[in-house]
């Protein structure tokens, strides 16, 4: 029978550790989770059920699929109304309190799970959840460079893809299939249900100045109105752009990655703005250290694109994005933001993705993107590869 | 400027007179959508922001992104606060009902969403939702028939795919380049957060067996833990099968189709099993008529897996799926389901996918699924293609 924690017993006892510490600083009793990224999180593997994490001692893992898992605290249920008969007494006590996913699990699935608890009051738990995934275990770090290593070579290969005539589309396939090759899952996990995507964004040209409803830091018109994102099959032209921002899932912890290919020469001010983007990367290695307020990484790479005159390009032309970097790891969209009005403070363990993009009208979208890691000391590139704008021949 | 609504009036008419109708029948007032499945149902179209359906009269679309759309009724909003001044007084009397999509939005959502309607009783909407998207406009059915045409003809093409010594993962990698290229727009929408697939699952041989989290028909272990569903990278083994279940979304409407293809000969359990599945697909396509209950037709199913004694290997063999059918469009998980305690009951217009399936050990999954159209006088098969097991070569 297989062992349901896939991980390590030291990697197990840090995670739920640092959750538990988390959970006793704001007065949690006691946690059921059930959202798959948590789940990945806690144990290294998806299943089909709920996790209850006591205060203290270790988690319970309630099954429903598949069948034939084993190990400690391993509980096959068909409902979730048979997870308090394997709970302690304190949980029907007054005064404790259980904290849910109220921010991603849909209301009437709250509403059952609250009836598990008649006696006690319910927390949120989204924010700590949050924080806690924010900060990456040695074991997730090893995760996130294995991707990060696998992403950074299929860049490498982006010029022997093309041929002239592509559309951005036909190009994007091609690079679909390579990291699909190299071991790519291909799913794209981003928290809350408004947000998709599918492998990732190539966008070419002015359709880098096409607005999408989704909040990702480019946008693209897409092949259809069913998925506004991204390529939309129009031709790679001369003096234009394409953007690469591929998905990067090689392990369940996904690095994020831009980098930019020109067909012929492109304008000065498509350069001076990708070299900005560059320069906004170098000072954020300089700068993110643990305890630096991500809204002053925020305000240095503003600063440095007023100095160079490139506010009206800045994250978007026809529409602007409102951040400039994000979390990044099990999902797209973890904490810290790196945004005007962020609330986040870098921890040692934080996997930043910063993006510094611009959109130069007839040109295309310029800048870099790169995840990084924030140690004690300094920042570690987990995407290395040549920043410069690479030619398609 | 670009107008909001992608649909024809006619269309737009048709698609929310039926809704409601819907609402009416169970005394909503008004309803809040915001779901991308559900809006893009309504107006073909995804956009950031709500959509509100009055008893009578055309909806009103409130916009946070993308910039720059027109038409009748577009509100811009930064932030659901700011609806309710856009509304009749009667949101704010006494006894209206307001419907909010409760199954699918987050719990902290809806209750920012319901402090919108402080003097409303706030009733779930998503069953309203699913019966009227379980019934498809002739606008949404000229997409689903799009689909499936797209979606068949690549299902011819697997042979020509195929290389000695390919992995399942090879072999499904070359398909989903193919269907790209074909325009597929790649993304497999599922209503839920715990149901999670990229672009379609391939299993071969005894990786079938592999029991999945997921509530598919079928399994597989998936290349890592952290999508554990479908190929696994093993080589395509002699005596065995290659069930392909693809994507076949290609117009925001998908299909869903699969078929086996097989490496020298297989047991003939195996042909057996995979006949019985085309005789439950001939007898569906005599018996699914509006006003036949879902779960008539899975008895018919069960009843004749019984007379041919394949009961151990239906729906899987370590691990059985408890349905045989489900409604697809915009998702895979739509109405009717075809299951032992389904109460769907179906109607002209719905749209089911059947997918009569085995697993037989040591060869691996068999049986077909096609997607089918229920007019009032028969059904029509969307995914036309021939169903016997295809030698690969």
């Amino acid at each position: 029978m297989e062992n349901l924690v896939l991980i390590s017993e030291e990697e197990l006892r840090l995670r739920c550790g640092r959750l538990q510490s988390l959970m006793e600083a704001v007065g949690m009793n006691g946690m059921l989770i059930s959202d798959n990224a948590n789940m990945l999180a806690l144990c290294g593997r998806i299943f089909a059920g709920y996790i209850w994490i006591p205060a203290t001692g270790l988690p319970v893992w309630f099954v429903r699929r598949p069948v034939e898992l084993g190990g400690m605290n391993v509980v096959y249920i068909h409902k979730p109304e048979q997870i308090p008969a394997h709970l302690g007494e304190e949980v029907s006590r007054g005064g404790f309190t259980v904290g849910l996913e109220l921010d991603v699990t849909a209301y009437s699935h709250v509403e059952r799970l609250k009836s598990l608890f008649p006696e006690a009051s319910v927390a949120n738990a989204s924010a700590v959840l949050r924080m806690w995934r924010a900060v990456k275990t040695p074991g997730q770090i090893e995760m996130m460079r294995k991707s990060g290593m696998k992403h950074a070579q299929i860049y490498r290969k982006v010029g022997g893809l093309y041929s002239p005539g592509m559309t951005d589309h036909e190009l994007q396939v091609e690079l679909e299939r390579l990291s699909r090759l190299q071991g790519c899952l291909g799913v794209f996990r981003i928290s809350g249900s408004s947000m998709e995507l599918f492998m990732g964004n190539v966008i070419a040209g002015d359709n880098a100045d096409n607005p999408t409803p989704y909040d990702f830091a480019m946008g693209g018109a897409g092949l259809d109105p069913a998925l506004p994102v991204g390529a939309d099959g129009e031709e790679i032209r001369e003096h234009t752009t394409v953007m690469i921002d591929l998905n990067g899932n090689f392990t369940g912890y996904m690095t994020d990655m831009t980098r930019v290919y020109a067909l012929g020469s492109v304008s000065q001010l498509a350069l001076d703005a990708h070299r900005c983007s560059i320069d906004i990367c170098r000072r954020f290695v300089d700068m993110a250290r643990p305890g630096v307020a991500a809204k002053e990484l925020y305000a240095m790479a503003e600063d440095l694109v007023k100095e160079r005159g490139l506010g009206r390009y800045f994250m978007g032309h026809r529409q602007h994005a409102g951040f400039v970097g994000h979390g990044i790891g099990i999902e797209v969209n973890e904490a810290p933001v790196i945004a005007p009005r962020s609330r986040d403070i870098l921890a040692e363990g934080n996997t930043v993705a910063l993006e510094p993009k611009f959109v130069i009208p007839h040109v295309g979208a310029v800048g870099i993107e790169n995840t990084y890691l924030i140690k004690s000391d300094g920042v570690e590139c987990l995407t290395p590869c040549d920043e410069e704008i690479v030619p398609l021949v």
